[in-house]
């Protein structure tokens, strides 16, 4: 986003960055695919009624209504009043539960759309922005071994992207309410609400709001706060967890899940997942493993992924799916890698040829040189106005085009074809019939900048 | 779409939907690259100024407000109202005068996102709809041969979808005007408004239009209906209308240009486009070369694809952006195709191949396996328990997965692995460091289903 929004909130890019964000689209995709995931969408709208139903309204909801309605407005009922979707999760839990009798369980789906929140605009938060979301539903249940293959998409997607160093954190729901209640902290979520605030207020005055708000005793604090402090990138946090001497079956569930989770990806994707026993996920609905991700460098920006298991993603009273995905924040993501110029396009068109004009009448057979390269997948452009040469290189070149055509014909009339490099100045007598450019000419590369 | 949408107008498809869906929106983007089109986006609000600019009010435009302002509701000016766009012509023209200085001219772009209009849904026509939309816009002045350009790009584009013919009518608003000024019809707009109802109410009720809203005379009426009776597959409508008598030069203009648009056309793309002068594009404010476009067999559906050239489709006031472009209804087209059987997908997931698990302990092989078939291009699941085979293959072929992989072991421990293709039944050992499926098996196909 190298201008400013002229609408604060709503990015839009100029063509070369839209082929950035486009890579990075591709590339999640392909991933996804790669994995096994379906894609749907779901429409932008759904009604106020289900998406306030879990009393959502910090998600600041952007309201929708007809500006021309019939005769006067009526009063409708919530339940018919429409509004943008702030998330991908409610309108997905909705149409899992409208077309379950057409999904095969478990449904691997992965949904990339746009978002809205009147939220104030500030860096890596907007109020148009692109989710990529994968998740996996199960009918009734579904298998513990999906947190993990969650994990292993994620890691497999983010590797493929442009970024620098990322640092995936997990942790268990079950382990932490597990050690909570084995402590005698009963209120399980008000302890989680209290530890989810350490990176902002510090482990002092996480230990303040047990004692007051939870009446926790010392001992009660400094085993939370104990645990909170353990990171591992392996193993070794089963064994610290024990050394606190805390006993709970749902503790002794969520150390054997989380350690599941920590040992794949330890042995997949070495370095990238920590677990971290203070990740806690907010208000946020989870009910097993919680996963959160920060660009290494770039920790200020917030979690560019997160997600986690949840026992009831979606219910219609009978049956009720269970669920386990992740958000990628796109947005966000391609935002900094704009503005940090972490990666850029080799180029701002998809154009790999430009046909020149010799003169005005040369048009339709520079169209059939186009016809002949674009049949065999390569990007051309014919240029509308039969210019000086010089200025018709200058037009490619300015946009990156790294070929240029030129049609002739020799003293017998028939037509003949030289193909210039627009960087290195080289021509040379080329067929449109079978004339390739080099695979990486092809088409934009979008790559990190040389170190300078 | 199979099924009844939850909310009229907002159409939502199943995962083997959305690949036919997905598989029109490559093929369009893919098209539009190999002509050198730039992707862009826009946010999907504009201010209700900018959209209702036009007198646009028939368009049904979804209003747009924060659910929870910050305090009182104040009374915001017009100017500050947000609005979802109901095309995407608006906000290119906006996007276009707000980056000029960032843009380089002829500016060639493409733009696929969705739109929103509060219409009476019906089938066609919908509250939320996805257009894709194709323009050239110049800084003052934009050579007329991209009038050409964009027609044979529509018609590659349409010609590689799963379609059945399609026929693009075209005519030339310079053309019908200086026709209607030289029989002495000086309300040439009028007279437009009247040829454009013929569809509708026939030549006859026309014929009264003519002569009761215009003053025409019956000279007057019978040259204005004669001439809207031209079609032609080729340049012989040039004679047809110069046997009708007329002068002027605006008509002589329009001539030449509809016959160099029909021509290259009757050359690249026999047959599929008709020099139609009937052809007004109602109420739009196009200025040249104006097409639309039908599906054979297919014509109570209504235009799949229109547009037109536009002297001034943007303007800062100081300078002013020629352009021309079309805009192919891609919800309309897809909902066809899916409601009549055109095409289809081959299957409804990604996945091409199935790991199954011998036993539970099996999984981290499998998903070593499944590693090495990606990292190749291979679309892979992993079974996540270890069920029957029966039953794990079975929820591979209900989903249409072709192959499903079997990991062993031999009788000195080595691991061994096998591939059964489901469909034949046939099972044959494998390497996964080198097996490959057909090509066709690699991705969903998505093609017309073989005639009965």
């Amino acid at each position: 986003m190298a201008r400013k929004a002229s609408l604060s909130g709503f990015p839009e890019l100029l063509p070369e960055e839209r082929v950035v964000e486009n890579h990075v689209l591709d590339t999640l995709r392909r991933t996804f695919e790669l994995h096994g995931f379906s894609n749907i969408e779901t429409r932008s709208m759904e009604t106020q009624e289900q998406l306030l139903r879990k009393g959502e309204i910090d998600k600041e909801v952007y309201a929708v209504s007809r500006l021309q309605e019939d005769g006067p407005a009526p009063e409708r009922r919530a339940k018919d009043r429409l509004a943008l979707h702030f998330d991908l999760t409610v309108p997905f839990a909705r149409y899992v539960v409208e077309n379950a009798g057409h999904l095969d369980f478990p449904f691997q789906r992965y949904q990339i759309q746009k978002s809205w929140r009147g939220e104030r605009p500030q860096e890596g938060r907007y109020r148009e922005f692109t989710q990529a979301d994968v998740d996996v539903v199960g009918d009734g249940a579904l298998p513990f071994r999906y947190d993990v293959e969650l994990a292993l998409v994620i890691l497999d997607a983010l590797s493929a992207l442009p970024l620098p160093a990322f640092r995936m954190r997990a942790n268990n729901r079950k382990l932490s309410e597990g050690f909570y209640r084995g402590i005698g902290l009963t209120d399980t979520a008000g302890v989680l609400r209290s530890i989810d605030k350490l990176d902002k207020i510090g482990p002092e005055a996480v230990g303040n709001l047990l004692r007051e708000e939870l009446g926790a005793t010392e001992e009660q604090v400094g085993k939370a706060l104990a645990l909170a402090e353990i990171t591992a990138e392996d193993l070794s946090f089963v064994d610290r967890v024990r050394a606190l001497g805390v006993q709970d079956p749902l503790l002794e569930e969520g150390l054997a899940e989380l350690a599941e989770v920590i040992g794949q990806a330890a042995k997949r994707a070495p370095g990238q997942v920590t677990a971290d026993l203070s990740i806690a996920r907010g208000l946020d609905y989870y009910t097993g493993t919680v996963y959160e991700t920060v660009l290494v460098g770039h920790e200020e920006l917030g979690s560019i992924c997160s997600g986690g298991r949840y026992e009831s993603l979606a219910s219609d009273g009978k049956r009720t799916f269970p669920g386990v995905g992740l958000s990628i924040g796109v947005t966000r993501l391609v935002a900094r890698i704009l503005s940090q110029h972490l990666a850029a396009a080799s180029r701002k068109v998809p154009t790999a040829v430009y046909v020149a004009l010799t003169d005005e009448d040369t048009w339709s057979a520079a169209q059939d040189v186009a016809q002949q390269l674009r049949a065999r997948g390569i990007p051309t452009e014919v240029s509308a106005q039969a210019a000086k040469f010089g200025k018709q290189i200058r037009h490619a070149d300015r946009r990156g085009i790294p070929y240029v055509w030129f049609t002739g014909s020799d003293e017998q009339g028939n037509p003949t074809h030289e193909v210039k490099d627009i960087r290195s100045g080289e021509q040379v007598p080329a067929d449109p019939a079978t004339w390739m450019p080099p695979a990486t000419d092809l088409a934009p590369q979008v790559t990190a900048p040389a170190a300078d």
